[in-house]
């Protein structure tokens, strides 16, 4: 059986099909393999030397048989697998546990090959205290992945803080420590600190790899083998889809095609990209992306002594859900996004419709007739509205949802975000604009050393009443 | 004990605060209040005249009436109950649910006052066939409400014939009609037919009220009564509500500076609108916000004969979440957004954090404080960062999460939709664009009638190799 793979598919950006105004001719196609050629060289020679070992994580040897070891005595112990982590250690591990997993996998334990999982990425009273309701008298059957590479991170130091005080309480000093697992940096740190301590189980977050380019380490993959996912296949995808990214033919190269047209369209003032999943299990993948683009390329920088501020916006959709909420917007709102539509050709499964009823005949077409289809044709009635708007629309085919696909797609959209941000003149790994939001998190919270910042803040907390309706 | 109440807080987007560049002056905010001034009652006027039913909603006697009978049978007769909708049929039924109801509610029969709820609004066959294998064998122990005002919204439909066949397999011609409740149109339309032909049980979508509009319709109410919600008491919030946003004072009314302020960005380039809860619970209210908000306001127009394409794009956010995820877009992009907040005062319980680690007292300013407050700080912190930014910021505030106040934030956002229909000289209450999408998938399921356009679409539908990578 020929490996299964996913496509970039760009015509519906063409001018023949979207218009001279909107569309991309052939010789701005030739143009755009003109000026991404110097940043396709430039990520693969940063990856040979070494810059972003993130490209290298399909081929380490030692995290998969760590996660996997991990994941087998883990299996073992626990009915509940509950992350504890945010941003790039939360949103990889949900994506891909909706993409490869069943739908209700946490409520049906003959569709799980696991314990159910949890992921945690919010300091909310109401959530966080509803699931202690539940897991209390269960706790020795839940072991808690947290997961942060300092063990700063305010939110999930304080999830933390909470179920370690509870499994201290409940199974004493020396049971509770069988109940956790961390991920953290190797070698320093809070978290490591605090499991080197108390002895923690640890795995580790591999050192320049940042948190939303770590799904592909045991960031992401320890709760994905702990709930039977087959990592892998899935890194065997990555790998597979290195060769592909790492084409210095423009034309070959689906990563680069794709963030030269996204740059393309942001400089032209489209500056929305909405992916729009015509699969439920994908949409978790879009939210992924969501964290990846929105940070990578989301920056202030210096063009020419001037300051400027850069960064597509992206949107997350649902199809065919959000045909019924966002495409009379899609169609008839501003021409100012850029469509990424993920299909899929075949589901796997599929469900048939029934009989049409006596008094409905106008439902005759759909007796008989299969969900997959319906949605397939759903996708392309929406791609074909929205081209007849002149709205550029871009599609990545999945053959099918599997560990390898999955793989692929996010190893794709990796490298599209670090040539995406080349073109763009940022630096698409850092994110210095969230440091003044935590610090004053923390002045807020009275952390020692954060007084001055808040003196500074008062004045924007106290709720002037004159502005209140 | 006072009724609790929301308010709307709109200092972060004076220019005192955010700067003469992207702040609103004070004579700019009376300028806004003469402008809107005609607008609110324009509004005003259409209620009175009955052209915008939705108004009413909150004063309907039958309604809720008719919904608390059928809920009192219903909960006597099923362990789940599942909606089959999508856009207004189902957005708002989500909402209210995760609003109103426990995290935990359909894993934890402790937590929940009612059957399990199942909102289905796409045709996937994975997620779909997954919740078949999991109800078949329970069949008789559920309850499905198919919404629907004609009954032909493909996806719906689908849903539909395939839980009809199958409930009739398994119980009989006769059997299966308990089984299915249709919200519907009163004397009209396909599923009306059917429904009289089967002898269903069903209520009423009412005339002259759009899907986005009817959550507070026998379309959102009947699973919120059914699953233990206070729709009577949701009624009365959004009543309360109704005297607030029918003010002609502009100043004492929230729906009205709402839209002149979403507007004013709007026209000055912002053209993305931001709600960002810092509450898991309101999280799908920003998801129906985001239907009411795109489909209401995406329209193409003419203005002194030129064409124009108009809309605002909503994105929901979570806080404190996507903070790791889309703040640093939201500080250093392009300042092409307005930004809405949603915080909570009182959220009702809370979670403490136990002791600090010895090895980690970098910690120690977390150690014994609450969730509640951490979450609170973090959202005051990422408006404080925001603002340092000159990023405009609104806030609606709840006293606490509660029928009364889920239902005062609907009608306040149902109002601000058709005072900014007017100011952006739009019809809020159509949408023809969704219509092209709807013919083109009949056209590709074969339907008969639909030929032509078949043949007008196959050329977009076929896969050019020259654009595949």
């Amino acid at each position: 059986m020929a490996q299964k793979k996913i496509s970039f598919y760009y015509k519906n950006i063409c001018e023949d099909i979207i218009g001279s105004e909107h569309g991309i001719s052939q010789s701005q196609l030739d143009d755009l393999a003109k000026k991404t050629g110097p940043a396709i060289e430039e990520v693969n020679r940063q990856r040979k030397a070494g810059i972003i070992p993130y490209r290298d994580l399909p081929y380490r040897k030692d995290y998969p048989k760590q996660v996997k070891e991990a994941a087998r005595q883990i299996r073992g112990e626990c009915e509940n697998f509950v992350v504890l982590g945010i941003g790039g250690s939360a949103l990889g591990n949900i994506a891909l546990q909706t993409a490869l997993n069943p739908y209700l996998y946490n409520i049906d334990s003959r569709q799980r090959k696991g314990p159910r999982l949890f992921v945690f990425d919010n300091v909310d009273p109401l959530q966080f205290g509803g699931f202690l309701d539940w897991i209390d008298g269960q706790l020795d059957k839940t072991i808690f992945n947290v997961i942060s590479k300092s063990g700063q991170t305010a939110e999930t130091a304080a999830q933390f803080l909470v179920i370690r005080q509870i499994l201290m309480d409940r199974l004493g000093p020396e049971g509770y420590k069988q109940r956790i697992v961390a991920t953290t940096n190797a070698g320093k740190g809070t978290m490591r600190a605090i499991t080197s301590e108390a002895g923690f189980r640890s795995l580790e977050v591999p050192d320049g790899v940042g948190g939303r380019f770590s799904v592909l380490s045991p960031v992401g993959l320890l709760s994905a083998a702990v709930c039977g996912i087959d990592i892998d296949a899935l890194l065997a995808g990555a790998a597979a889809m290195d060769k592909r990214v790492s084409e210095t033919d423009f034309f070959a190269n689906p990563a680069a095609v794709n963030a030269a047209i996204q740059r393309h369209y942001y400089q032209r003032g489209k500056r929305i990209s909405v992916m729009m999943p015509y699969s439920y299990a994908l949409k978790d993948l879009s939210d992924w992306y969501r964290q990846l683009w929105a940070e990578s390329l989301g920056k202030r920088t210096d063009l020419d002594g001037r300051q400027v501020f850069v960064g597509p916006t992206p949107v997350k959709a649902l199809g065919a859900t959000d045909q019924h909420s966002q495409v009379q917007l899609y169609r008839e709102g501003p021409n100012d996004k850029v469509f990424t539509f993920l299909q899929v050709d075949d589901f796997g499964r599929d469900v048939v419709m029934g009989d049409c009823p006596p008094s409905a005949p106008e439902l005759g077409y759909l007796a008989g007739a299969s969900m997959a289809k319906l949605l397939n044709a759903e996708k392309l009635a929406t791609e074909y509205a929205l081209v007849k708007d002149q709205r550029p629309c871009l599609t990545v085919l999945f053959d099918s949802i599997c560990p390898e696909t999955i793989g692929q797609f996010i190893y794709l959209y990796e490298t599209t975000t670090s040539i995406a941000g080349l073109l763009l003149h940022i630096n698409a790994y850092d994110q210095p604009a969230v440091e003044l939001g935590k610090e004053a998190t923390f002045a807020l919270m009275g952390r020692p050393g954060y007084e001055q910042m808040a003196d500074k803040i008062r004045p924007f907390t106290k709720q002037d009443s004159k502005f209140v309706i």
